[in-house]
Parts: C-alpha cells; sequence; structure tokens
C-alpha cells in the first residue's frame, strides 16, 4: 500500500520560483515521511490564475521547465505529480497543454493532459489550450494502477449529471479502459455556494460506480477575485470519505492505505442548498462565506505587501460586518475605524459607529466633516451662479461630496501610514442598481463584501454576533436600523432618508437579482412572477411594476461602476464580479 | 452583373430592436436603390461586443431569431447577409455558431459558419461559439456564384503570413474548391496601429491568387473599450481595390460590376508601420489615432446618454490633448475646462490653461484650490498627533490630496449639470508606471488618452496644431515644458518637480513598455538593451539599471490601478487595457 501526499499548496501565478521552492519543500518533507507519492494541485507550478502573463512573457514557460527538471532531479524514492503550461510539440491549435506531469526516479514518465477546457465565468482554459484528444496512459506504482486527469475532466459523468453536456466525452470512464484502481484528480476549483455538495455527491459516486480511490487535490488561498478552498480529500473505493484536508489554508494531508485525517468543513457547507428558488435563509452557507471573505482579504494583503487597513465606520450595517471581517483577518491592532460625521449623521450612528469599534478593538478615529463640506460648497457656489446654496443643499451632489470627502480622508490616512490599505465598504444589492458612490463608499484598495446582498449581510451579521468568540461585537440597533447612506433629510419626517424608500425593499431587490443572476429573467419574467416578498407583504401591481422598471433601469445605468470595482472576491454561484460575468457597459438585456 | 451594397452599420449589443431596425432600414434603401444584394457585418443582429449577455440572457438569442425572421419576409428581390448567433443544433460543444444567413425571397437559403474562432486580445469566440467543420456552401445570384466567409477565416492564408498558424485550416482555400467568382468577408475588426496595412495586403492578394472579386464588411463605431474602423471595400479580380467605405464611421456603399467611391483614408493609415524597433517617429498613425479617439468619444457620450465632458486643466500636456480631443468630438460648447490651481502652480500654467480654453472657444471656469487643502491638513492633522504640519507637507499624502480634492470638485460639477462626465486625463505611460492618483487624475467617466503614451501625446499634440481648422490652439509652451504634475516643489530649485525627474525620461520608459508588450521583455533583456534614447544621451550602466528596476517594480504596483481605470478606446497593437491584455493583480512577471 502506497503513503500518498496531498500537497494542498498556494501559488502565485508566474512566480515560478515561489512555486518551485514550495512545492520542492513539500517533496522533501514527504521523501523524508518515507512517502511513495505526493500530488500538486493543477498548474502548480505556474500558478493559478495567471491572466494573459505567460503568452506575452515567453520566459515564464522556459523558467517552469527549468524549474520542472530541477524538481525532477529531486524526486528519487518518491512519485510525484506536477501541474504545469506544457508546451505543445505539433504545429498548429494552441501553444499549450493544461498537464500533468508525473516524475519517478528523476524523470518524467508520464504525462496526463487535459481533455475538457472550461470556458465559461471565470474559467478561460481555451484562450490557452488545446484540448488532450486521448486520455492518458495510466502508471504503477508498488503494484497499484494510478489513472491521472485534470479538474474539468471529471466534470462530465452522465449518470450523474443527467443533462446536456458541452462536451462530448467523459474522460473518466474512456480511463477506466485501463483499469486503474485508484483516479488522482489535480484541481484548481474556486469556492462558490452550493459547489462542495455538488463535488462531494460527484466524487463519492465516481469511485462507488467504478470501485475505485479516488483523490482530488485542489489549491489553497485568493488571487485575482477567486478564493481556491482548498478540501482536498480521498474518496474509498466504497465511495465513502476517507480523508480530507484543510479548508481555504494549505495543508500537507498524508494517506496511508486510503485513511487519514477528515479535517471538519465550515459548518453546513456540505449541505445541499436551495438553489431553485429564492429564499433569505442562507444558513448553511454563513460559516463559508465568512471563510471565504476573511481568507480572501487575509491572503490579499499578503500577497499585495498590505498589513493594515482603514475604513469610514457609519454605524451601518456593510461598514459594520466589514470591520469585523477585518478584525478577524488582519488583527484588530491593524485596522482603523475612522468616523466621519456631517450635519446629518444621527447621533445614533456615531454612537453604533464607536461601540463596534470599542467591541472589535480596533483602532477609532473620529474626524466630523461639517467644516469641510461647507468650504466643498463655497468653492462651487463661486464657480456657479446658477447653484443657490438652496438647490444645492438638496442635490445629490452634495450626498456624494460627503461619499467623496470621507473617502479622500481615507485615502490619506493611508498615505500617511506604511501598508495600510482603504476599503471600500459597498454591497452587492446597493452595487448592482448604482447605489453608491464613486470616488466614495465604492473607492478603496479592496472590497470584502462587493459580492455579498444585503439580505445575506443581514444574517451574516446576526451568524457573526451568534458565532465569534466575542459575542455581539455588531450593536443590535446596527442591525435593526433600515439601511441608509445618511447623506439626505427627508423634508417630511427631519430623519435621514432610508435606502429602501429610495429604492425598493432590500427582499425585493435581492430576489430581482437572484432571477436577473441565475435565470436570466426580463422585465416580463417578473411582472408574472410571485416574489417571496409578496408572501408577508402585500404588493400593489402597480408598486411592483415601478419597482422592477426601477431595478432595470438603475442596474442598466450602474454597469459603468462594476467596471470600475476594487479587487474583491467571488462567493456566491453568480456574481456581480466580472471575472465571472462579463457584463459589457454598452448593451441591452431588457 | 449585380448591384451590391456594403452596409457598413455600427450596432448595439444584445438590442435586437435597435439591430434589426437598422438593418431593415437599409434593407428598404437598397430595395428602392434597386440593389441585388445586401451585405452587413459579423453579428450584426447581435451586435458586438456583447460579453456573455446572450449566455445568461436567452430571451436575446430568441428575439433575435424572431428578427431575423422578420428580415427574411421583407427580403424579397434582394438578397440580404446577416450576421447573428445561431444556436446549435446537435448536442455537446458550444451552444452557438457565429453565422452569417443569407435570404433570398423571404427565405434563409444557406448559412455561412465562421470556422476560425480567434481567442486572444480581446476576441473570445470560442467562449460562445463552436467552430464549423465545413466550408459553407456557395450561393448563386444572376448567374454570379458567391463565398462567405467570416472575419478570422480569411485570416490564414500560407503564402502571405509566412509563419505558423494557430489554425490547421485555411477556409478561403477549401471554398475556392467551389471555384466561387466572388467571396465575401463579413467582419467585426477593431482598429489598431498597422492593421489596416496588413487587411489591404492580405485581401488584395486573395483576390489576385484566386482571381476572384473580393468583398469586405466591416462594423463601424464605438464599445466597451474598442473601434471598430469600418472601411469596408472591395477587390476586384486583380486584386485591385475597387471600392473603400468611410473610416469609423456607419456608411452605404454602393457597388456596380465591382466598382464604386473609394473614400480617403486618414493620412497614413495604408503605410506600413514600423512595427519591428522602438522610434518616436509616429507619424504615419497620427491621422488614424486622432479619429480613433475623437469617434469613440462620441459614440462612448452618444451610446451613453451622455453629452457634455468636464474636465480639470493644468496647463500641461495630458489635459491639454483631451481638451482638443472633447471639443472636436462634443463640440466646444459642450466641454467645460476647469482650472484650479494650489500654491505650487505656475502661473505659467495657470496663464497656458486659459489660453488653451479661449484658443478652442470652450467654457472655462477657474476654482482656486487653496482654502479646500488647508481645511483637509486641519482635519487630517487633528486626527493624528504623529503628522506635523511640516512633515504634511512634504509628504506623498498632500500631493494627492491636491489631485483628489481637484476629482472631487469635477464630479460635483458633473452632478450639477446633467449628462455631463467627468474626464480621466491620465496617460498610458504615467498609468503604467502608477504616477496617476487613484480618485485623482485617473478618476472620470472616460478615459480619451489611457491608451496613448507620451512621446505618442507630443506628436499628437504637434500633429493638431498643424492639422486643425484652428492652428496652434496648443500654447507651444505647453508642448515645450518639461511634463510635470504641479504636486510637489523641489527643495533646491524651488521649482516644481518635473516628471522626468521623479521617474525617468519618457524615451526611455516608453521604450520598456514598447518591449514588455511586443516581445515579452524581462530585466535582463533590458540591461544588454541599446534604448532609442541612448543614441542622443549618454546613460551610464547604474542609471540605467535603476530606471529599469524601477520601471519593473513600480508597473508591477500599478497593476491594480489598471484594474479600476475608466472606459477607454485601445488604440495601439498592445495596451494597457486590459480588455485586450489580462494582466491579473497577484502575479510576478520578472
Amino acid at each position: 500500500m502506497n503513503k500518498i501526499i496531498l500537497a494542498q499548496i498556494n501559488t502565485i501565478a508566474g512566480n515560478i520560483d515561489y512555486n518551485a521552492n514550495k512545492i520542492k519543500f513539500n517533496i522533501e518533507k514527504a521523501k523524508s515521511d518515507n512517502a511513495d507519492l505526493i500530488i500538486f494541485p493543477e498548474l502548480a507550478l505556474m500558478g493559478f490564475p495567471f491572466g494573459d502573463i505567460f503568452m506575452r512573457h515567453k520566459s515564464i514557460i522556459e523558467r517552469q521547465l527549468e524549474e520542472l527538471n530541477n524538481i525532477a532531479s529531486l524526486t528519487y524514492n518518491i512519485t510525484a505529480l506536477i501541474g504545469f503550461a506544457e508546451p505543445t510539440e505539433h504545429s498548429g491549435g494552441k501553444p499549450f497543454y493544461n498537464s500533468v506531469a508525473v516524475i519517478q526516479n528523476g524523470k518524467i514518465i508520464n504525462i496526463a493532459r487535459k481533455r475538457l477546457l472550461p470556458n465559461y465565468c471565470e474559467f478561460n482554459d481555451y484562450r490557452y489550450f488545446e484540448p488532450a484528444k486521448e486520455t492518458p496512459e495510466t502508471f504503477e506504482l508498488n503494484g497499484e494502477k494510478f489513472g491521472v486527469i485534470v479538474c474539468e475532466d471529471s466534470f462530465n459523468d452522465k449518470a450523474f449529471f443527467k443533462q446536456e453536456s458541452i462536451y462530448k466525452v467523459d474522460p473518466v470512464e474512456e480511463l477506466m479502459k485501463q483499469h486503474p484502481s485508484t483516479v488522482i484528480n489535480c484541481s484548481c476549483s474556486p469556492t462558490r455556494n452550493g459547489k462542495e455538495f455538488i463535488k462531494n455527491s460527484l466524487f463519492s459516486s465516481i469511485a462507488k460506480k467504478y470501485k475505485i480511490n479516488y483523490i482530488y487535490v485542489n489549491q489553497a488561498g485568493y488571487a485575482d477575485n477567486l478564493t481556491f478552498d482548498g478540501t482536498s480529500r480521498i474518496y474509498n473505493n466504497k465511495g465513502e470519505l476517507a480523508l480530507r484536508a484543510k479548508s481555504f489554508e494549505e495543508d500537507y494531508a498524508v494517506s496511508v492505505d486510503y485513511k487519514g485525517k477528515i479535517e471538519p468543513l465550515p459548518q453546513g457547507m456540505e449541505e445541499k442548498l436551495n438553489i431553485k428558488t429564492f429564499n433569505i435563509n442562507y444558513k448553511n452557507d454563513l460559516a463559508r462565506t465568512y471563510k471565504n471573505l476573511t481568507s480572501a482579504i487575509k491572503d490579499y494583503f499578503n500577497k499585495n505587501g498590505f498589513k493594515k487597513a482603514v475604513l469610514g465606520l457609519s454605524g451601518g450595517l456593510d461598514s459594520s460586518v466589514c470591520a469585523v471581517l477585518l478584525a478577524d483577518s488582519l488583527g484588530r491592532e491593524n485596522v482603523w475605524g475612522v468616523s466621519m460625521p456631517s450635519k446629518i449623521t444621527s447621533s445614533e450612528s456615531k454612537n453604533d459607529a464607536k461601540i463596534l469599534a470599542q467591541n472589535l478593538g480596533i483602532n477609532f478615529i473620529e474626524i466630523p466633516l461639517a467644516n469641510e463640506i461647507d468650504t466643498m460648497k463655497k468653492m462651487l457656489s463661486s464657480a456657479f451662479s446658477q447653484i443657490t446654496a438652496e438647490k444645492f443643499e438638496k442635490s445629490t451632489t452634495i450626498e456624494n461630496l460627503q461619499a467623496r470627502l470621507r473617502a479622500t480622508l481615507l485615502w490619506s490616512i493611508s498615505n500617511e501610514h506604511k501598508q495600510m490599505l482603504p476599503i471600500a465598504t459597498s454591497d452587492k444589492s446597493e452595487l448592482y442598481i448604482g447605489y453608491a458612490t464613486i470616488n466614495g463608499d465604492m473607492s478603496g484598495g479592496y472590497a470584502p463584501i462587493a459580492d455579498v446582498t444585503k439580505t445575506k449581510l443581514f444574517a451574516l451579521a446576526d451568524f457573526l454576533n451568534k458565532t465569534r468568540e466575542t459575542k455581539n461585537a455588531i450593536p443590535q440597533a446596527i442591525i435593526e436600523k433600515p439601511p441608509g447612506a445618511e447623506l439626505k433629510i427627508n423634508a417630511k419626517t427631519g430623519k435621514s432618508v432610508c435606502a429602501e424608500e429610495e429604492n425598493m425593499p432590500y427582499e425585493f431587490l435581492d430576489e430581482l437579482i437572484w432571477f436577473v443572476e441565475t435565470q436570466g429573467f426580463g422585465f416580463q419574467d417578473f411582472i408574472n412572477h410571485k416574489f417571496y416578498y409578496e408572501k408577508n407583504h402585500t404588493v400593489d401591481k402597480a408598486q411592483k411594476e415601478e419597482w422592477i422598471k426601477k431595478f432595470f433601469w438603475k442596474s442598466h445605468c450602474a454597469v459603468y461602476k462594476w467596471h470600475i470595482l476594487p479587487p474583491s472576491v467571488i462567493t456566491d454561484s453568480h456574481s456581480i464580479n466580472l471575472a465571472e460575468y462579463r457584463q459589457p457597459i454598452i448593451s441591452k438585456v431588457n
């Protein structure tokens, strides 16, 4: 029986030295552990995601092949599987294969090449790679026969998916003609809601169906809007989970006799999520979402050389959740919360922001905005005779001005500190309809919650208050009050205008987003649709139509803002993030 | 002999009603002109570029097929060629073909499907389309035999390109087995420097080689960082240019007996450009660049419902060239130039900005910044005991603060006017090394020169001064003085620090960019490289190495800024624009 290591590493695209060193370190460790086989993720040596970099910088490919040879020369008394971008030898077609080298006794004895090349959502395999025409040969190790496939190659099991596929062959089925006893899947697979349930059922069913051991090795870590959740694992030939590596971090998992440690998953992550209809019950996805958002922050800061974050604390939900996530990711001593009240800011909001900062133990500063706004107003008034003080006071200009001056202060504060990034606190629901200010709340070096809708944020806030070691860090008042930017006063009530007054109920808005993203719904589909919100609220027909119209118009105008969003992290199955879904600025979708 | 219309239209992606109406209008006109055949560009009914929209919104495809039928029902006594996204019938593979319908007497009699699917730079065909396996059948019209190909299908002529291709077949060669007398190429081909020379030589050589008439119909207009330059044309069967439609705008070009009007090209556009070595002689590309930049502004504003632009006028090169381009695109009455001098701004710069505005006849406002900066400084100082006035005065913070307050004023001014966009004036050279301020000069609703390097901008300024109707609109002092942001004072000279002092000579910088983009050069390649700049300047080895190092480090840190750039337009063969080259934020390329 073979001792097998699942080397779940975190790579940097194009940084061959870094990736190679990591691979070598793990191989040396495995050798000293007397392991027989060590498996790295898909494209481990190149690093992923790599954009177009090796198409332009051919030297990266050369460095990669050099290092593959260096690694091979170390690989005695152990077999190593290394993912890399392999130049094709023939002319015509794409320049590379997406390959896994099987290295034994200093030599590459076998190469497994990816056959199914995903080219949707965040995947662009066919931009770089030629699909392999044949299933690779199996290799033997201590009397066991192993077959190797690459990521997507395992995702075309007809019995499992029961629907038409974009691919013609099932590489696993083809591979089984050679009768391997174990199938190894090298992957780079980003986290999404509901994905763990599919991976678990699919891999288990394949192991059971073919009576094989199934080994899955996935990358860990964050890069360019994607988090790779690790959770490499082994199913035995009955389809039972026999080993599972850590989630959302690097790991070195040891299998002996196809048994090993089963690390826990974030709570609820293995459950099947309701992805057929919209509802606001996110409970099975909150622990994963939290893990995703925090590990993304940690890795983004780390990989870019930043240590500290500064954000505006308005006493509202978005900035409060961001503050918790940052404190948990970077350490509370590395987070600066800045309260920047204007005349419109209520004393409650000011107070809630302060209490939140105290609860979290982060640094707290208060800078009142009043003078600043007056100075700007004077400057603008002097420039435009037609801008009267009264008109100006009620305009969008003054609303945006507050948000922009706040962001200017945050960027100035980050300028004054080393390795500090300002944070964009906008959430997905508001970004979707453009209810976010350019150079204001949507400006920053990173946007932690840009892919989380408001109803999910409410659930997340509640989850954080209940499950973090320090309970109830977010004051209950912040969760209970109606969300609003506090940038303008309702003349009738004398209170600041809340967001749902200006837009529509968040439950309604989030369902609109959900059906557009998952079903491509258009205006007419929604008119005939029974909303979740309507279960507990009476909405007359005209009101419903107005909200739907407003949604389509506002989201149409907001697309430009999606194009200038700071880096963020994709978390749900569908995203506002252009790395997942490419929405042109100039187009009409409804 | 057939009378043929080349319908060079400007489409909107996904807006099937809009595109269909445009197609119908042109067909009706062609019918009233007694034309026999009318040809539309590739994907004319869908509109291009469409991102992922029809993958999510299936209703767009349905609408498109409905309208294709409606169009067919109009098509009597004329043959029409309409590009559209055609659902594939078989299972497996991509869901669509990139097709051209041949419509005659109310029926689709033939469909030509694209075989070669580009998937590099701005092209993503394989993300959506299945490559056709076979060359389409020719069709007959009044005794003539026509073959139809789609764009890239014409770009694999082995005799012409003489280099290894990523494609295995040459669809034109295959098509010739059916002996058509005319080949029609329906395209959506964006402008680039040097591309017209290649298109002209290639198409002409194909016509000559096969002794066929060659008809090329291209889209016109701008969308999502790309300008389609039109210039549809016909070569006769001797390879001679027989007709050419307008450049950079819609046209309806009439061919009788393969003869028609030959519209002029922007000056120098048909010349072969030097693309083998770097130099700063841009003369053959300035007229095209000007046309590209101005038609992009015009179409971006028009398609997004904006009419007016506001920009800061610093008295420097970038904002001056932007002002000219905006005045020429939108009309001088629709442009607002705002001078926002701070203490550091020289009286010369202030004066130059004013003269420029007067020369152009645009609206001009002056808002001195002084108070504003003092107020911000006080606010920040009160927040941080460690920020002393003296330290702050010399910090990057105060430099950035000036740029950010200026952008805040511009956004406020745009808020106060309807349909007005603020303009980001950053150029490519400075963006490449991050010498642009987030929420400052790189903030705006559109960035007209984000893809133009500084040395090319100098040449363009000179070109504008010489060729525009009103000569010398840009004061010579602006072109002659060393560029600089005027955000900081050199303590020794008492003058504001110029950009080349802080960075490196622009000639040197632009050559670094050029070799990275075209040859993928790394650090060591440059150390051994003889720079154009070195021809007229002595640069010692240590200085050269320092500049190269600085370049790689600064451009590495600047990538984040490229990801949040406002919409712009790609103009050269290689671009900083992510629509052309995808540079991940987290990666290492050297």
